[in-house]
């Protein structure tokens, strides 16, 4: 199955923004990209990455600078074929594997928050619409093509990395590029005044 | 084998005081802790509720008012046993099933920011600690006593129910007892300034 990794080369994760520069959160995208690949590519996989303009990667790259879900779709128009966020470095090939493994028409790995994480679309009239709950609008519209939809549970699928807080998953879940990057740019596991454990930075490199 | 539901009677929620009054957070704790015990139920197994104080509830209760560790350990003293977190909303029997078939002396079911949302601990050296990180602090704790620790990647699992953001995964992802407690409550769907999908309360009762 073609699988694409979808990834906005210019401003990546905007809401990184208290804690990380520019070029930093570009950096740190890009250590996420690699962590995704790998493990796409470990679980059998060859992946195509869907950017937003032409990008130095090792893998191949289809450039499309059109919204998110205009992009996929026009992948979706060629056959089934899988998404897979950029933003998931949590993500290991036997999370990967119960998203490729689950029999729907159109399979999906909710995000928190309601994001739609990956899907794999099998039906050649479900379309996608990644704005808002994207979880419910994808069942919705899966269920318009009378496509038959199954969701995958699994934690490592569901962590999109978008806000501060969420780094520490990646400190205490993973050890590929994206957990060394954080490392080497002073980020580490701390608790807010709240108890929730999140990050600190104890310095600017 | 034995599974126990520990629950704070008096002072559950704290965290969701900016949407909810004191005894609203009480109503809504238990209607948590009643769908947890609904998909333990179907399931297979026979929760017992380890609650702080005496407790109206279709569950045999025990009453211990020592902190959590130490009444959980209470409960690991007599041998091999389950802890199911009463804020799990989201568990449904496949996604215990999950950590109810994990062959780990020690079985981790990780929740967002380093917590421990379920465990299965047959080792008769393992000893619970569940402030800060748990899920490193018990993985750590695990290894010390030379137990094979395996982890539940389970999103379901993994949603505790601690902010307002999180009543957002209750009305997407569910159909019970807390669900229908927060529409009864005017509480539904909202997107913030960030584009995070989270909830909004149209009226107080």
């Amino acid at each position: 199955m073609r699988v694409v990794v979808p990834f906005a080369v210019d401003q990546p994760k905007t809401r990184l923004g208290e804690l990380l520069a520019p070029a930093e959160r570009r950096g740190f995208a890009r250590a996420m990209l690699h962590d995704v690949l790998d493990a796409l590519g470990a679980a059998g996989h060859d992946p195509t990455v869907l950017a937003t303009a032409p990008l130095d990667v090792d893998a191949p790259t289809t450039v499309d600078d059109r919204p998110l879900s205009t992009a996929v779709d026009a992948v979706l128009d060629d056959g089934p074929a899988a998404v897979v966020m950029a933003d998931l470095p949590l993500a290991t090939p036997p999370a990967l594997s119960k998203l490729f493994d689950a029999s729907g028409d159109v399979v999906l790995a909710p995000g928190r928050g309601g994001g739609t994480n990956a899907l794999v679309a099998r039906h050649p009239e479900f379309r996608t619409d990644f704005h808002g709950t994207s979880y419910l609008d994808h069942r919705r519209a899966a269920k318009r093509v009378g496509a038959r939809v199954e969701t995958v549970d699994s934690f490592r699928l569901a962590t999109d990395i978008d806000e501060p807080a969420d780094l520490a998953e990646v400190l205490i879940h993973t050890t590929g590029a994206a957990r060394d990057w954080l490392v080497d740019a002073g980020i580490d596991l701390a608790t807010n005044e709240t108890g929730r454990v999140t990050v600190r930075r104890d310095r600017i490199r």
